[in-house]
This record gives C-alpha cells, structure tokens and sequence, in this order.
C-alpha cells in the first residue's frame, strides 16, 4: 500500500450511511494516513425526481436509507461499483449479504493489488450445496485480497446519534490491525481490534438465530428470567459451534472473543431491539408464517435469523450434531414449524 | 452427615419463599435423601391480626411477600430462628444481608456437626475497617460448617411462576455438589454445579454496580448500543476484580464462570429488570440523592449497587486501581455526585 490510503465504502445503507459519517470524518482529520476523498458506492434510486447520488452530494444526507444526518463533503456518492473502487487501498463492504457475490464479481481485477476489504456484514453466504460460507471468505476468494471483519453492538441511527458504543475488528494480519482502528475509532465509537477474525464474524450472524428464540420466549409471555437463559444457552451454543467448525489456534482467545463488543454485547442488543426478535414474537401469537410476517412487517424483506437457522441446521445434521445444540436445533425446527414450541424450552 | 438430610430456610422473603416452594416439593419427590419437613424461619410479623407464621402453616401461602402462590404443607413456618436450625443438615440462607451476622451470632454452637450451608443471598458483608467480606465467610467463620452459593437470573416471582430459569451453584466441595443440585433442581428451575465458590458469589454482589450503571444511561435517554457497552464493560470489570481480589487457582474455569447463569445472564436480567437499574434512571432524571429516592420509590429500603460501588472503591482504592476499573470507579463517584455524569462514558 502506498502512504496514503484511500477508502472506499461499498454500500450506503443506514448502516453504510452512520459507517461513511465516521470515516468521512476521520481521513480529514488524519490527512496524513488517508486521502481526503472517500467514494461510496450507491445503488442508483430515483427520490421525488431526483437521483439519490445526486441528493448526497449536493445536499450530503442519504435521505432515504440515513435521514436527519449530515454525511461529510468529502464522502462522494458513485453510481458505478467499479469506480467506487477505482484505485481503493482500503474497500468497506457494508451491503446486503446477498449481493456481495455479484459485487465481487463486478470488481474482480479491478481492485489495486496490496488492497484490504473489510466486511461490516452480519450474515453467512450459502455454500455450494448448501452449509455456511463466510463473507469475508467469498470476497477473499472472488478478490484475491485480505478481508477483516468489524463487528459490534450497533443499531445504525444510534451510531449516526454519536452515542457512546462499542465494535470489535478481528484482523488476522496485525500489520492492518491499527491502521483499521485509526480509520473506524472516534470517542464515541471504541474500537478494540483483536486476531481472532472469524469468531468475530461468525458471531455477527449466529446471533440472530438467538434473536430469534428471545423472541419466541417473549411472544410466550415467558419474562426476563427464562429470556436471559436463551440468552446464555445462545451465547454457549455460538461458543461451542465456533469450537467445532472454526476452532481457533488459541482456544483461549477465542473464548476471550465472545466478551467482546461483537459477542456477548452485540447478541444482548439484538435479543431486546432487533427485528429477528420482534418478527418471531409477532409469529407465536399470530400463528402466522416467517413469510408472511416478513410481508406484513418488514415489506417483504428478508430476516436473518431464520435462514441462518437453516444453514446452520444443515452443518449440524450433516455432523449428526442436532442434539448437542438443542436450542439452534429447537429453533429452527419451530420456524419450519416441525417442532411445537411448548416442547422447545424443557430440553 | 446421616442419610437422610433434613433441610432449614432461614429466611422468608420473595426469594426465600419462592425457594421454598421449590424446595419444600423436591424433598417429598426424593423422599428417600431427605426429611419431609422443611423448617423455614420466618421474622415474625402481624398481618391483618394474624401472625405471619400462622398464615403460612396454616393457609400455606405468604401472604406478604409471595401473595398468591401455594407453599407446599411440608414447609413449616418457624418464628425462632435456632428453633428452624435446630437438627438441621443443609441450611439454606436466603435473607437481606445486613442480618446475617447477627443470625449466625444467634445460630452459633446450635447447628449439626457435619451441616453445610447455602447462601442464597446476593451481596456483600463489609469487613472491620472497610472493604468486602463475602457473605459465605461470615457464615463459614461465624458457623464453622462448610457454604455454597447459588446464583443466577432468578426474579422470585417469575420463579413461582415456574418459568424456565436457570441457576448456577458454587460448591467448592464436590462431595456436596450434587445433593445440593438434586435439592434445588426441577424441570423448570435447571442448576449448574461448578467449583468456583468465590467468583459465583462475588458476581451476585458486583451485578448490581453495572446495574446502576445502566440506569445512568437510561436515565441520559442513551440507546441499547451504549448500555450493550456499559453492560459489556462492567462484565470485563467483573471479570477483572475476580482475578485481581478473588484469583482462582484456575483461571479458565474463573472465566467459564462468567459464562454461568450467576454471571452474563443475572447481569443481562438486572440490567433491563431490577430496581437498582430503575432507581438510577431516576437518580439521572430527577437529580435527587439516591437516599431521597431510596425513601420514595423503595419505602427506605436499601439499594444494592450504591454501597457496593463504595465498598468496591474503598479496595480499588487501597490497591491504588481506581483507573484500571473506570466503569466502576465513575459510577461511585456519580452516585456520590462527585462527578458529572456526561464524563463517565468517555473514561
């Protein structure tokens, strides 16, 4: 990598959106370890009329996905994916995870050589057949560079409130390690980076199955007691399944992980806000679908929590594990409704 | 001890109770380990003309502190509290902790040779001159028996109610360990017996320093991010105090019990519930002194987290470590209003 770095963010959701407010700030501010300019690539929408590229740079607010906040001049707004990252040393993906493939895709041979990526993206890619690939593994693979992973207690508008939170990066390579912290870290935005990559990745999609049974438990009227013991048998059962299927060459530190902003936090926030909780509550007392809640509630979008159930059930039964993590199993057989949800809680 | 064990509560408030309920069917069920009878000392009150004690032996239900649930016949209300002790194998206690000592005064040369105690009670003893004494070495020292402790995400009532919960049990001395489980267990109450005595305690007092904490930043309208991150944090101060205070001989399994329902899961559960939290939030919001609150929100009774913080600060300070705990350091400082509380989240 050259001397200074330029950033791109490939992604302006309302997570991208409080991320570009953080990293627009900090390149001006450490002018002598960052270009000025950090391009954000933008899926081109029409807003009343007008392009929403052409709304963020002129008016700087990202007035669909992040209204009410002001993003930094130098953050520019790219319609094309591959001149967003024309040139980038350091590429921020912070995108739905369905579209990081076709993405990595559209770059590939594109990126500087000497690049690093960095993955804000909780959820897993299904691998070919079916299982958990990473998403830090697929833009790896697909762009030949390094990838981090940041990962944290964060709900996006919080963030963009500038109030005090927490996030973990997990970066193998520490040579990358502080110049990631300089670039995400403001005060109130308290970055601790550490080697352990993939527990913190995997954390940031497990979680949301946990989200899931907080919420059957709520929607049960069950009250804090039996919410906080999913909550722990959550927080065990990620532990056990990052031992199994990402055992770290130090058991210790990747024990350490799962105190981390990315693990125990993170799983905290989304077990009492989060959609993954407040969907499956919505699903035991209307009896309805995940389908047609996510019709009803999240128009038409998809969430996590389910899906992630499943692919994690397929590794499972493929070990002939199902039983030894009675609460991922429980879960997701209740969302296929396979499984009653009076039974799910006595294993 | 003789083979079957005859068990005592000293204590009959809303957890003492709730234990009782528990207890008192367990011992029927497994009637060949234990004594039908379970004398329970209770602090005698008049209720409506009534004694307290007559109600519970009579109508089997406390009317003042668990109204509303059924105490099992078997549990025998006992208004003496060495009466209750008297041939007593296994001693439960489960009362507000500034009794203890003089209960222990009382029960002192009055217990069986070979009885064992377990607290139940979640804080701590101040030593001569100012620091902590754990509540299991008062009773150790004052009884010459042997004690446990048993902790977790367990509000009495929703225990009544028998939702699912879990508890963890310290009990250094495996010998005892699963008699006590097979005391307290039931399909809804689920107990996990470690070694680490000290450390499952010690979380039991030191939740409630965080709690506060937490209420700070409810009380400031500060969002699930930066409590996640107060929560976070003191669990790490948590952890920290132990090693510093408490070192167990194995480190690994001092960290595991972090991971116990006395540790994550009764700090996630008085974060969000409990009174300690609540009153914060009201201390942030209205400006008075945690004493004129006590008064109003809490008919005077005493609030857990303030005098811990400062019995805590009082051995940090001794250490000269009041910068290496800031979380717990800033929190008795705001509870004393001796900082400004838009400081404490920047430490």
């Amino acid at each position: 990598m050259s001397s200074k770095k330029r950033v791109c963010i490939v992604g302006s959701g309302n997570w991208g959106s409080a991320i570009a407010k953080i990293v627009g700030n900090n390149v001006v501010e450490k002018s002598d370890k960052f270009e000025r300019e950090v391009k954000m690539w933008v899926f081109e929408e029409m807003i009343n009329g007008r392009k929403l590229t052409e709304i963020i740079n002129q008016d700087h607010e990202n007035v669909k996905y992040l209204p009410g906040f002001k993003l930094p001049e130098n953050v520019v707004a790219i319609p094309d994916v591959k001149d967003s990252a024309e040139g980038a040393d350091i590429i921020i993906f912070v995108l739905p995870h369905q579209f990081v493939r076709g993405v990595c895709k559209q770059l590939k041979g594109k990126v500087n050589e000497g690049a690093i990526a960095v993955s804000l993206i909780k959820g897993f890619d299904v691998a070919e057949g079916g299982g958990i690939l990473l998403i830090s593994t697929v833009i790896r693979n697909e762009l030949g560079i390094p990838c981090a992973a940041l990962m944290g207690a964060n709900i996006a508008n919080e963030v963009a409130m500038e109030n005090y939170c927490e996030a973990t990066i997990g970066c193998r390579d520490t040579k990358y390690g502080p110049l990631l912290k300089e670039m995400f870290q403001t005060n109130y935005f308290r970055i601790v980076v550490i080697e352990d990559e993939t527990t913190v990745e995997v954390c940031g999609a497990l979680k949301n199955i946990v989200a899931v049974g907080a919420g059957f438990a709520d929607g049960l009227g069950y009250g804090d007691n039996t919410k906080a013991a999913v909550i722990r048998l959550g927080l065990m059962e990620m532990v056990k399944f990052c031992e199994v299927f990402y055992p770290a060459a130090d058991s210790k530190s990747q024990q350490g992980t799962f105190l981390e902003s990315c693990g125990v936090a993170d799983l905290v926030t989304t077990c009492y806000g989060g959609r993954n909780r407040k969907v499956a509550e919505a699903f035991v007392k209307t009896g309805k679908s995940i389908e047609e809640l996510e019709k009803e509630m999240l128009n038409g979008q998809k969430l996590q929590g389910p899906p992630t159930a499943f692919e994690v059930n397929y590794m499972l039964k493929n070990k002939n594990m199902e039983e030894r993590f009675p609460l991922f199993t429980a879960i997701h057989r209740i969302c296929k409704k396979r499984q009653m949800l009076n039974n799910s809680w006595t294993v």
